[in-house]
């Protein structure tokens, strides 16, 4: 299956590598910005354009959600199907005469990190059953979490990494802010964040939550707050802490 | 140094391990229930006793918040060293005519999960500088990572403990909660939670932001309140996107 990677940021940056590794068969790398495709071709050895899109099997559309839209338009061929990355749109974002489908990858991506892409979780959700068939083989030569989902399940997997990564790195950040103002290395706070991401993996997180809240603690919940100088700071622990307290109560 | 464990919850269980693994000189485990102790001393070969707590040069409290103070009125001795492992507490709270000092682990410790000592930091307060120095010694068996600090420093730590494991082990049982009622297998969610921790080794959290709220993108956060129908839940998700949008403000 001849394949195209459409944009040049994170995503394109690590699917393309993906792709290589596991022996896909990647034809070009299309895309507006130059610099980026350039650094991404030598990387994958793939010719790259700004201007001329082959003809393909698979076209992958990994650019921001916002371009998707006017990306699809430049697709001038029918018998081929096309994909987006986007976690949040349905694929009949996609304008043009293909097969359309949704192509989800579940990772954060972030340029001169090395991901262990045979573990990323794909989401597979196309138009047409022989579609999801292809795309389900497709993603299962790069990784061994696959998965075909509908759109409503993709919109909640979604939602749930907001939870479980933005906003967790969200509160990394808060707590690197207390480290700095207190003198405190961040350094320091690694084993325990280390220690809380692994113990899911093998438990409920519901069942090995600690904590002052967690154990209704009113002492110490009263001497945090005042702690506290930072007004969002302190909205974010009365929110979260209330609903721990809630999942906790006796 | 001749040292008492007292206590027997989590964190008596680990450092117990943790200290025989360090040879340091444990000579009795010392508590209220039975059945732990008895657990922790045949894993470590060290004796128990619920009765009879042995002349020692440290004595550890290991035990809840609320029953410091109350256990360390029970060491009957003068020229020793008493310190307790909470982190909030300062070493005032124990009652005795002792040397007093806080020794601080920070780490989130259940039982049945292992732990590389080695890694753990233990934070040093003590009232007399001679057992600042003892205790920094002593601590350096175990880990590499040990620091002294004053009691301010203490309750930042802690508080920022609580952003980083806590808050984050329930932003955890958070999306499992989507992840259940959607039938998405909350295992696709651990190489993200994985990553999200990991990348933050070498980044500044601040600077490896990603999602909906980091690029203000109003119509995915849009589409996602939408989605929520727990009102904590709605919360919790307003008021994290709320500080992310206002620290990636153009």
């Amino acid at each position: 299956m001849k394949t195209v990677i459409i944009g040049s940021g994170n995503v394109a940056w690590h699917l393309a590598q993906a792709f290589k590794a596991s022996g896909i068969n990647l034809i070009q790398l299309f895309g507006r910005n130059q610099n980026n495709l350039k650094e991404i071709s030598q990387k994958v050895n793939v010719p790259f354009s700004t201007e001329n899109l082959v003809e393909a099997d698979f076209y992958l559309i990994c650019t921001s959600d916002q371009s998707i839209r006017e990306v699809s338009r430049q697709i001038p061929y029918e018998n081929v199907l096309v994909a987006h990355t986007s976690g949040s749109l349905s694929r009949e974002v996609l304008e043009g005469s293909y097969r359309k489908a949704c192509f989800y990858p579940l990772q954060t991506f972030s340029k001169n990190t090395n991901l262990n892409y045979k573990e990323i979780p794909f989401f597979i959700d196309a138009g047409w059953e022989n579609d999801n068939l292809l795309l389900l083989d497709f993603a299962k030569k790069i990784s061994e979490n696959v998965m075909r989902i509908n759109l409503d399940q993709k919109k909640q997997i979604h939602l749930a990494a907001v939870f479980a990564c933005n906003f967790v790195n969200h509160l990394y950040a808060q707590a690197k802010e207390i480290c700095d103002e207190n003198e405190i290395p961040f350094q320091y706070m690694i084993p325990l964040i280390r220690e809380t991401a692994e113990k899911i993996e093998k438990n409920n997180p519901k069942n090995v939550q600690t904590g002052p809240a967690a154990r209704q603690d009113e002492i110490v919940i009263d001497l945090q707050r005042n702690l506290i100088s930072n007004p969002i700071q302190l909205e974010i622990y009365n929110i979260l802490t209330h609903s721990i307290k809630k999942m906790y109560e006796l």
